[in-house]
């Protein structure tokens, strides 16, 4: 270790290779629960690709596992350091390198935070349009990485579907690039694909080429509030049923609502048991939002006609929504995502869960993909409770699975879902990821542990 | 080879086993240009997935080659038989088995035609939005193993984002279930999007469940003739600044209506040098007709006001722009896609490149994605011309490359466009390619030759 220490410290001026106590004890974990605390041997902050090569040719020749980090507001654990590992941080990578407005794309270093990527682009008109709720946070390397998801990803897709190329550096230091910077195009396997989503165990994202769509002209926002949770979810449905896609679909239940209103002094309890919060965007804005209006109002929604400041603010609201808490060993949320038509039931069986568990619930959800992030509580320090927190959370993962759903909407599988996935692919798919795996990273140094569990063999 | 045939003998009844010269040279070749013509050894029409699954393990007991063939409709040689091969048609695998409406997703069986799909969702209110100029005729397995891209896909995405989840076999004959049923979903890599448009090379489709979008409550269709093909590029590019995104938006120049006149008896080249074909869906399909309608027409465009009829009529003539012949030795239709910003640029080269090689031209193009179908032609039978067009052929792909183009944004590389694709990308990344091959197909038989240039080694 002291060698390949000695060798980053002779690669790395000092500002770049970071061995402080303090400092690796905050690059250590990301925003997930924590099963096993590690501290990385040291972190080493990236400022353009080649730091990257030299990073993973000197890991390889000393087998030092390597975990990428972006801002570390994954929550699943994905960025937590393992045993020995060195964390490499792309956050200084941040410079937007072009906006191309005819082309309608962005070219962009992975630590380029979202939320400054998307106003450059609005500038232009333009905007990108994943938006995790970490907006204004995350890096673009980390969504690439966890395939992120976001409010408005209903009507625009995932961040995979805005992602046209990339520049990878591989387990060995090779650089490559996959895809194109066209909007369209089948030459090849589609290896970019391959890497959004494999939350740094394939290879190391260091450039991205990403698409950019057209800034609504308009965007109307309706806030409606039903006397039940599932009513509201009911609402969804209804949605859909009149054809009418949102760009915007949240649905907030009744704890949701309470504790936002404590942390930001809002009332919005007092106005009902659950929110669904709809914004439709377009050219088409208002008369979209007014079939909503007549659907929800028909299902019993109280919906007051929002001003434009109001309006920015509940969907702000709904974006802290998670609250200042980090998960720990006593407060863990979820990402399951279930087919639409089982939203209201899956719901109702949450509640069940919880009861049943004697453990707090609350749940918001991005209704409009039938992706759900129910958080599980009990008292904080209540020692003798987690036993029962694990049941209810391995049994909202079962009941979600059983319905036909996934274990993970989008927040990635990283340390902490490693147990759930074989509840949901079989070992023969999981294999096949292995030896993938194995392909792009034989000497397991990419971010070990994560995304996949370990096969018999491993 | 005979006990193979005696094999497939013993497990296929004769109606599904062919081994009939006339069939076999209608299996042998799909609608591509054809390099070196094979006839396959049989072919087996599969109607249920196991049949697949026997095929593959009797094949791979035997080392014999298996062509995966839906309609045939494909124009890269992706489905022509190959020296000493079976060919696996899906056809008859055509049954739609679930069309959920509140899921908002279909499942169906590889050989399902895509029109066909389309009509069972529409009963819903829904459609499957990537829709092939062949869409009449192309499978869905097909479209599948090629990511098609079709009239919409500038709106609604090409064939990969609208699917979920597939079944596939591999080469040993393991059925696998890759994806999910949720539009959402981040658990493990991404094998559907690695098996979208890999041709037939890495499995064989066998299921699919695929995302339906709704169906546009108003579609408002623009025919805008322009004096000039580049003006009416550049129109595609006004529009896009307008940030209007039309759900087609097709760029037809002279010599294509020249042929649509002469074989559908319309008179569009008497209305205008080059044509846009323009359609705005959604609740605000008029009102952003009207701002392209303004935008074109300060352009030079002349536009009138197209009633239902007549504007079915254009799109379903466009849809068969390719016209009736098929690609041959004196006859290539390509397939290269450019940034946007290229559009204009890159067709005043096509043009240039056609005169310099004194070759005929004509070009379709699915604008909105900057998705480009230049036709170039000799005098059918005039061996003497033939090295002219290769070498416009040639010199258009490196134009395009050149532009920051791909040479092939929807068709596929098939066994056409291999020797072109080192020229968009190197080495290391056809050798990553070839390696996740050889992890799925170690035995190298499923579409030998197709999608990826042979390796030093093979
Ligand atoms: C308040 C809050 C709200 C959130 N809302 C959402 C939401 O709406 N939707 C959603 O999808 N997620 C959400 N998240 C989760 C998180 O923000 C996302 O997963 C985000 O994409 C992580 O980005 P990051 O830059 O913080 O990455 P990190 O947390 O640093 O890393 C995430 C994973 O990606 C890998 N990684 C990071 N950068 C790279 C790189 N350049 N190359 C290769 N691998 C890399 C890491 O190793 C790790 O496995 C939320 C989190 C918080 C705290
Ligand atoms: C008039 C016309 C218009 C066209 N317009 C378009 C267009 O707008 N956009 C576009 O993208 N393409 C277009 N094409 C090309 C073609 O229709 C598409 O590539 C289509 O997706 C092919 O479908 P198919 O069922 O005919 O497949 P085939 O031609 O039979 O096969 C295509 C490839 O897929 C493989 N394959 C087929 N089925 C399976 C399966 N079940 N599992 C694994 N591999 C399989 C084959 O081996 C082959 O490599 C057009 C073609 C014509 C003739």
């Amino acid at each position: 270790m002291s060698t390949f220490l000695g060798e980053l410290a002779a690669a790395f001026p000092a500002g770049q290779l970071e061995t402080d106590p303090a400092l690796l004890a905050a690059y250590a974990v990301d925003q997930g629960p924590v099963l096993e605390h590690r501290l990385p041997v040291a972190v080493v902050f990236a400022e353009r690709m080649e730091d990257v090569q030299t990073v993973m040719r000197l890991a390889a020749g000393h087998s030092v596992p390597v975990v990428a980090r972006g801002a570390g507001t994954g929550v699943s654990g994905g960025a937590h350091a393992t045993e020995g590992c060195l964390v490499l941080s792309l956050e200084r990578m941040n410079r937007i390198l072009e906006i191309h407005a005819e082309d309608e794309v962005a070219r962009v270093e992975p630590g380029v935070v979202n939320a400054d990527l998307n106003a450059a682009a609005a500038e232009y008109g333009l905007m990108y349009a994943p938006d995790p709720a970490s907006y204004r946070i995350s890096t673009i390397g980390g969504n690439i990485a966890t395939n992120a998801g976001g409010l408005r990803c209903a009507k625009y897709g995932v961040t995979r579907e805005s992602v046209l190329a990339l520049d990878v550096v591989l387990a060995d230091g090779t650089l490559i690039h996959t895809g194109r910077r066209t909007f369209k195009g089948v030459a090849g396997y589609d290896l970019t694909g391959l890497f959004v989503g494999s939350e740094g165990t394939l290879g190391i994202v260091v450039g991205a080429t990403v698409r950019l769509r057209y800034l609504p002209a308009e965007v109307e926002t309706l806030a409606a509030f039903f006397p039940e949770f599932t009513t509201a979810a009911a609402g969804v449905l209804a949605v859909g049923k009149a054809r009418v896609q949102p760009a915007i679909m949240e649905l907030l239940d009744g704890n949701t609502l309470i504790q936002l209103d404590r942390e930001q002094g809002s009332n919005l309890r007092s106005r009902g048991g659950a929110l669904l919060l709809i914004q439709t965007d377009g050219f088409a804005a208002r008369t979209e939002a007014e079939i909503i209006r007549r659907e929800l109002t028909g299902l019993g929604a109280t919906i007051t006609a929002e001003d434009y400041e109001e309006a920015v603010r509940l969907v702000e609201l709904r974006r802290h929504s998670r609250g200042a808490e980090v998960d720990d060993d006593f407060r863990v949320g979820e990402d399951v995502a279930v087919p639409r038509s089982q939203l209201v039931h899956y719901i109702a069986e949450l509640q069940r869960i919880a009861a049943d568990h004697g453990v707090g619930l609350k749940v918001v959800a991005h209704a409009g993909d039938g992706n759900l992030h129910p958080t599980f509580w009990v008292g904080s320090g209540e020692v003798q409770k987690v036993p029962a927190l694990n049941a209810a959370l391995d049994e909202s993962i079962d009941v979600g699975l059983a319905l036909g759903g996934t274990i993970t909407g989008e927040h990635g599988i990283g340390q902490y879902k490693v147990r759930w996935l074989p509840r949901e692919q079989r070992e023969e798919v999981l294999e096949l990821q292995r030896s993938i795996k194995r392909l792009f990273d034989p000497h397991g140094l990419l971010n070990p542990g994560k995304a996949l569990p370990a096969g018999i063999e491993a």
